[in-house]
């Protein structure tokens, strides 16, 4: 590999002092014009590249923010990255991506000792493995934001959607359909599933309002929220004395899966089953048929964490939490109102 | 923000020298026992965590490879990036993702000066607007891998599928099957477009072996290979006077927008349409009905290209370029031929 050229060299060529060549190449004001000319002259015709790793240890940052998922191959999660690297890269910062698979001890790592171990002034994280005890427990000095759907307690900010609101509203709209035997597929066991439970909590919710029993057979808790996870689960449902005609799915993925394995069987959404799903992914749109589903606003959410977790890098004292609330809305497709209704809904 | 504990205050605690605090602290071997566990104590009790920035400086590398991607919301990107991100970590390097959005400007200034305004020791690169020559113009002390289509010419491996076959495959397949007007939605224009240059010569290859004609007008180009595109293309495609009988999409993306279209006009797949996709996605495999697709081995190519680039970064002096295949298999499901013969294909 070529050796580097030096400061040294660049002053040399140059003739002026190695913190000449310093205070031109990190743009400081104090140089006159033709001296800054003879020193970018040099820089040029060495190929003199100023050391970004030394000037950050000045500095003592990096320029880098971490987001960290459980799984990039979820389109939700690579849809936000998405926005959240084009919102960082407008403030001149670069992302490092993370990926934990859930597991709760590299989540811990990550909020803990993460700093030093990585190499990132803040971090913007969707924790799964991690109930809200390890969250509370974590490293203060470091500026850290939590999507997904965690109750803020801590110096550390929230920003999410309001799942029982969005789950409610996702229930209702089956239920005022004239559905009445309603499955939710993706529950998960306290204490890590909490996305999981505040839309249980708000399937239930969607139930008391109008006055409908909860199935709770047909309430199917899934290790994750993926296709292989929805179409197990719909099985199992299918295979019932007395299946559901309507499925709240936790995920479009889930939605996806539960579809596939509807239509394998035969039988038509949303004519003998009703489907709708949640987070808005391009794939529920593109579906066959298209996927009902909670649309959160991703870009605000994407922007926002972006927004804060730079305030909170450029804070010289730790901030409070604060809990940020994003929109969503229901949006409407094939697979809850069929073709004819979609379209005069669109 | 805390401030920093130093090396010295550890050592001072300790009662030894800062030599021996940063010798305990880089698992160096000349320390006795007694002593790393003072250190270590001292190290502990003022909650010191060793700089990895300075350490990485004095190592000259960043422990950091880059992975740069046209679209992180591309499901074959995120599958593959979810690979290389395992493959990396389980040789303890980190893994930067940036997204250049397809933009030629951006992309040229990654492999000239990225390695000193990006913090990293290597990149892996799978470039969309870039032509030949501006990547033969790459910095030669970069330690790059190039994934994708592109034959390769200079100090950097290259790591992809046999295009032009996996093309004229899928394309044997839909001929095989009695299919006469075939359509290819993705074809795109020289210089930049050479994965779908690639894939359009494997198409007409296949036509020329079966002694069918090509239906030039049927060949599709489109900016990306999206599911827009798709849809957009299928649309143009069933306004013709003469629609085709088949379609070959060169990503499973392109064929869900176009089967998207399909059943919004009422269309059966495949009866009246058979469709083809390319990346093997798990969209694909879940999709109503579940697509036929060319399956590259995402996995090899992740791991290769994840040891490409550490022994590239090892290697003192710049290893000549090589160009490894990856594998890939036709992968036949309903939307080519049925669902009786895609269950007993399975």
């Amino acid at each position: 590999m070529r050796r580097d050229v030096t400061l040294r060299e660049v002053a040399q060529l140059a003739g002026v002092s190695s913190r000449t060549v310093s205070n031109v190449v990190n743009g400081y004001a104090n140089v006159t014009e033709p001296t800054r000319a003879r020193v970018m002259r040099a820089v040029e015709q060495l190929g003199y590249r100023p050391n970004v790793l030394a000037r950050n240890l000045a500095q003592g940052r990096s320029g880098q923010i971490a987001v960290v998922v459980p799984y990039l191959d979820t389109p939700y999660f690579s849809e936000l990255l998405q926005g959240i690297i084009r919102a960082a890269r407008m403030q001149g910062y670069n992302v490092l991506i993370d990926q934990t698979d859930g597991d709760p001890d590299h989540e811990r790592m990550l909020i803990s000792h993460g700093r030093s171990r990585l190499l990132f002034d803040g971090v913007i994280f969707s924790p799964l493995g991690l109930d809200q005890q390890a969250l509370a427990d974590h490293d203060p000095s470091l500026p850290l934001v939590i999507l997904g759907e965690r109750v803020s307690q801590g110096t550390f900010d929230h920003i999410g959607i309001d799942d029982v609101a969005a789950s409610r509203q996702a229930t209702e709209h089956l239920l005022d359909l004239g559905r009445r035997r309603l499955a939710a597929i993706g529950d998960q066991p306290y204490p890590t599933g909490e996305a999981a439970q505040l839309r249980t909590r708000g399937f239930c919710e969607a139930h008391e309002r109008r006055g409908v029993t909860v199935h709770e057979e047909l309430v199917i808790a899934t290790p994750r929220f993926n296709r292989v996870d929805g179409a197990g689960a719909m099985r199992h449902l299918l295979d019932l004395p007395d299946p559901p005609d309507a499925v709240f799915c936790y995920s479009d993925l889930v939605a996806l899966g539960a579809m596939h394995v509807l239509a394998a069987r035969g039988l038509r959404v949303p004519e003998d089953v009703a489907v709708i799903g949640y987070d808005d992914i391009e794939d529920g749109a593109y579906s066959n048929p298209p996927v009902s589903t909670i649309s959160p606003d991703k870009e605000m959410i994407a922007t926002t964490a972006v927004e804060r977790v730079l305030l909170r890098i450029a804070s010289r004292t730790p901030l409070p939490g604060r809990e940020l609330r994003a929109p969503h809305r229901l949006v409407v497709r094939e697979s809850t109102v069929g073709r004819g209704a979609a379209s005069r809904a669109g």
